[in-house]
């Protein structure tokens, strides 16, 4: 395994490995990073992970110098799976100066994650497209966990033309249920053993609208009482169709439920896929 | 020489050319343009000229519908000279969905041509990324007399982290110093006759800046007041800094003059550059 701190060195090791598959992470990686590498792995010649930390995508008051840096850590897990390039640029290596192009991404980045995170998706998608211009990747693979940074990414690719294919991979789930993140780690014991509420309900809301019902307010609402009723802060738990993540009609059979709530300080996300008959 | 409309069809003739240069136009071609494609041709193992009249760079106000059309000419002339690729594709092609992600840039796009027409480097941006992820050339050409243009695409590569060397080549004139352009073709035989003043005021101007005159804002009002004594209606006449289009200090070596005026109804652009001892 190769680890790689520059652009230019980079680009270097790359030439001639035009078959290579990318998984772009912002390392402290876990057991649903490695799947996503596995499922990187048998599709090209050459397995890329990058690992930076995005100050771009952060808010001015979410803590961007508090993100825990293991880049040490994460080497040693890739090493035991089958990754062959790990690069891992500095700040000044991906900024060499200050951003002032930036990918701005449609109706969707107003929305859900979004609108509590303002600007957080232009600063995905710009830094996934300078990325992808380092990499230059065939194909890079997202975990459907953060299912609308997925979506923003595959709508990036189609709308800008990019010649890169995103692979959606699932979510890797604890035992209990509780989707593997990065941000567990800050749950203390007793939040560790509330946190799998959020899957349960999520699939509660799912067998409901699998049993016919339409009333996605009501669900919600239930739902959001449920977690705040557990000492939960939910911002929001949502029916939308899967194309655009809009409120969906009644008709629509491609359905996702998406929540994201506060316990404690630690904020999840998770969601659920729905496929009507 | 090979005249490609589709996406699909250009990825499968470019497959295996990593060596191609790029050349951009709304077509409507004019020795200027073929210049640019001779610039191309030397630099690579295949020219591909792209001709497609980009609605989203034109304003609300600007006349996207009568922009002229002349594939067939435009191919007869890039015919007789070294070009390997012509693509034109039609706007469903490149915009097979209501285009909602853009490219952003930064504080250039809001001055000069970007004052005077809101939302054009964006759409110039946005295609041309668009293009170059399609095309994926290794370098691209595109001329000085879009000065600002050129701007916009240089700091677009290096913001983006693309891999693209950008190009930029001498503006071509007439042999009376009109700068070609399609415009020109809009301009009465009088308006003609007058048009190249613009480029002699430009002159006029460099020459007192190499004579050691500092006071840019006396020089840049009588520039404007001479091409409004003679029918002109300029939109402004600025001395700038090189490297980002803004005012420059007075220690500043590496200048532009940017004018944009109008001739009646046709609105020509020209700029000289400035190098200071």
């Amino acid at each position: 395994m190769e680890l790689i701190h520059t652009v230019a060195e980079l680009r270097k090791y790359l030439r001639g490995v035009p078959n290579n598959v990318f998984v772009p992470t912002m390392g402290n990686l876990h057991e649903g990073h490695l799947r996503l590498v596995e499922e990187a792995a048998p599709r090209g010649a050459c397995t890329v992970v990058s690992i930076f930390v995005n100050r771009m995508q952060f808010g001015p008051n979410e803590d961007f110098d508090r993100y825990p840096r293991t880049l040490a850590d994460d080497c040693k897990k890739l090493e035991s799976i089958d990754c062959d390039v790990v690069f891992a640029p500095d700040e000044k290596e991906l900024y060499p100066e200050a951003q002032t192009y930036s990918v701005v991404p449609g109706d969707i980045e107003g929305i859900l994650e979004g609108a509590v995170r303002p600007g957080h998706f232009r600063g995905v998608a710009t830094v996934v497209l300078k990325l992808f211009n380092m990499v230059q990747p065939k194909a890079a693979v997202f975990g459907k966990k953060d299912y609308q940074q997925c979506l923003v990414l595959k709508n990036m690719v189609q709308q800008l033309a990019l010649p890169v294919e995103i692979i959606l991979a699932e979510t890797v789930r604890a035992e209990d249920g509780l989707a593997l993140s990065s941000r567990n780690q800050y749950l203390t014991d007793e939040q560790r053993a509330e946190a799998p509420r959020l899957y349960r309900v999520l699939n509660e809301l799912k067998h409901a609208l699998l049993h016919g019902t339409h009333a996605y307010a009501t669900l919600e609402a239930e739902a959001m009482t449920e977690l705040a009723r557990h000492g939960w802060k939910p911002d929001y738990v949502t029916v939308r169709r899967r194309a655009d993540l809009q409120p969906p009609s009644a008709a629509e059979k491609e359905l996702v439920v998406l929540a994201a709530a506060k316990l404690g300080s630690p904020r999840l996300l998770d969601n659920v896929e729905v496929e009507l008959a």
